[in-house]
């Protein structure tokens, strides 16, 4: 066996029973390439120039075409204009978005990588878990050994609950959600199909405190973390609950790693927010916002429905709805690069000055 | 039940009895409006747009006070301007600084919402917690399911250990303590009435190795965490202890989540330093330091007594007491922002030069 | 005893029995002056100006020549320039790097703080713990309790897994390895005398989805996260596993606290990575590079063999091997102090023009 095979090896998953060629093409709507074998079978997805006689590749760029002559992928997905290049032995199914179809395949294939499972590969409720007798947990739930439920918290059927995981007293949480090893649940009220990452933390205490010269006091945070369903958290990444009201996260957002969220911010639908970044107090993002990586967002601004904002940007004022922001402090379109470039050349003329 | 009240019923934390207007006017000095009701119950509060007849709201700014004219609030805290502004039917109570009111008032409501208490409801030591025989744990602890405490730790009267909580070995935790679901706390003295969130991570090693070209090797970091009375510190924040002499957090200071804090770092009394900011190894902070958000300091750095960093700053220079700086390089007083604001007009020009 | 003294107690560490004078010439390498007594009894390490008579210390910079004349160190390590200036009764040991040697002598000394030990001081493994009967583990591992460890997880001799420490399905650990409390560990391939530190989380879910109007479509993350030998991991480091290929950290790596790593990351050997970096999607990092605290890298870029990141850059180009880079964005050498100083000079004529 080649390393490369190795490296590919779903080893963590179940080996798929595989999809014939044909099935694929049901499946993803794709056309097949005259002399294509309906029933080979395929049992993995693989990057065009790792895959094997068994594997689904895609292909979608010319940047990569060149692939195509030393391939041994057993079936590939690719628009109509690679298909001349192709193997002749190659199984060619054309499709006008080759990825989309790709990860359609790679989600039947391995159902069990769409949300995190038990890592005991445990059913039921084991005797290492401390469930408080109050607690509703619903038929078909799976614990890990050491997840702590509190009193009256309830548990949605089909939800899998981590190792060492926490929920805490009078939290819900949906049907179908998944809360990763180690991480707490608490002041929250969860939606369906909700995945929470390993360690993340959500429903503490906000940073709110009245200033004083002999020390700061503790305002209270009397609300809660709102989570609609298929939202998905990141690792470590931390959601305070609200002071007043509560911190909302609209359904279908998708958290990374490590984010930081605090007290009464409100998400809306669909947003994706990387890696890293940090929304400061009550700050609002309308619908489908994007944030790169390690974007802070001062507090109280309102980011509009559809914006972007750059990796690592500093958000100091409002955004209007759809507009692409870059920069610290942030600044419209390519306003900030701009500025950076006209910077570099001062630089350089101040370097060469006598 | 109107859907905003739903959103502020405070399902998290036990129903208060409640305080009658006169006791509110007694508890914060406020004076009493011609025609307050002495007797009418309080038992929530609640922002002004929002608060029911059983509700105390705070008015403190003319941007929020056209809300007077449509509240149902049973009782507002409000400086003395707006007072008559306000409906005869409520109850207006005269004070100065009407959200420090506010606040002393959402305290004695919600007693429980100061500082965390056990999520299990416990009390005492339960079976499932693993205490090594030879902790010291007061009378009047609280410890959740799954915490582990090492040997000869102590563990101070009236404080709470969350669950899958973990104290290392030889560890002093002052009384009154909160500790959070998954925080581990290994090599450090800890004071009375400090708070540690979720998943914070006190005492492991700092990061220091000896550069080689086939490898770096460790450095012991032989020393601690010393931790001051009143602190509170934030979901997944990082305290590593000292090399030689040890990492430490001054008396009432608060630290919000995700923030790392290096070895033989040193901070002063009553800082606040908001969430993810980053100090590297040997900074020092003096007292009533303000960092904001996402803010970096480089080692060795002092900023000086009650200095303030805006957010995402990147301080490589030290800053002296009473300071407001800013920017990446950060700058005394407004000279980033001028910077920038410079650059934004050389760049507009630029852009439109033919 | 002076506070001084009681702040370098090593309560923490088992008190070592020590090392005389001459043992520690012979183990540096070291060169004794004249007068020394070799069989002097030395039991700690101290900075100069706090050591005692049982303490050893080092000087090797100008700087701190002075402390020389009020020292009441046992023994020093200097550079042979500093011997005159010396204490008559001081045990000076001459060496080249007194540094290093100082490093070396407090790893002799305090050889447990080479890497996390056991917190509950337990050898075996504890009822308490959840070992799935597939597992295999090693004989002579320690397992601290609450800690779960999943099917057919392999674990090697000597290594030592931390309270409430959570290690996936099929997962396999090397040898004299250290997790750290809470740690969680799945999809992964770990070679031997890697530290992981409390908290992390290695393995889960990469970030990736197909965007959509009505929702985002998660595409399967199949891969896995493969460290080397003498990795060490931060404390509430996150590292994803890989989509199709896998995330590699190299051999001798060291990554600091609140590190994120995206999937599809290919870390070299001998990296230094500072608190709070975030590497984005199939990021490559040469050997012996080095990031400072809060850098932020763009996803698919390449950085150069011993290139060198300064603190707090964002990166959005490629960096070439050995260069150094700062800023944000980064540019190489001094590109970005030199801009930043131009701008701030614009800054100030700007604020004196009438």
């Amino acid at each position: 066996m080649r390393e490369a095979d190795a490296l590919t090896l779903p080893v963590f998953f179940k080996h798929p029973v595989g999809l014939t060629v044909g099935e694929i093409a049901t499946l993803t709507g794709a056309e097949l390439r005259t002399g294509a074998r309906l029933d080979d079978l395929i049992t993995n997805v693989a990057p065009l120039n790792r895959a094997g006689s068994s594997d689904l590749a895609f292909l979608d760029t010319a940047k990569y075409a060149g692939v195509l002559t030393s391939t041994r992928a057993g079936a590939c997905l690719m628009t109509e204009r690679f298909e001349n290049q192709a193997p002749s032995g190659m199984n060619v199914l054309r499709a006008k978005e080759p990825y989309r179809a790709f990860v359609i395949v790679a989600r039947r294939l391995f159902e069990d990588s769409l949300r995190p499972s038990s890592l005991f590969e445990a059913e039921g409720v084991p005797s290492t878990a401390a469930i408080h007798p109050s607690a509703q947990v619903a038929i078909g739930v799976t614990i890990d050994p050491g997840a702590v439920i509190g009193p009256r918290a309830s548990i949605g059927a089909g939800t899998v609950i981590g190792a060492n995981a926490v929920v805490g007293a009078d939290v819900r949480i949906g049907r179908d959600c998944s809360i990763g090893p180690g991480a707490s649940i608490i002041h929250a009220i969860v939606g369906d199909s909700v995945i929470f990452h390993p360690g993340c933390r959500i429903g503490q205490d906000g940073f709110r405190y009245l200033a004083g010269a002999n020390g700061h006091t503790k305002v209270p945070q009397l609300g809660r973390v709102i989570i609609g369903d298929h939202v998905e958290i990141g690792a470590g990444t931390t959601i305070d609950r609200g002071g007043s009201g509560d911190t909302v996260i609209g359904e279908g957002t998708k958290i990374d790693n490590l984010v930081h969220i605090a007290h009464n911010v409100a998400i809306g639908r669909h947003c994706i927010i990387a890696g890293q970044c940090g929304l400061a107090g009550s700050v609002t993002l309308g619908d489908r916002v994007m944030l790169g990586g390690q974007v802070g967002i001062s507090d109280h601004l309102v980011i509009g429905d559809g914006a972007m904002i750059g990796a690592k940007s500093g958000v100091v004022s409002n955004v209007p709805a759809g507009e692409k922001w870059f920069g610290y402090p942030a600044l419209p379109g390519r306003g900030f690069l701009r500025a950076m470039a006209v910077l570099r050349k001062h630089a350089t003329r101040a370097r060469k000055a006598p």
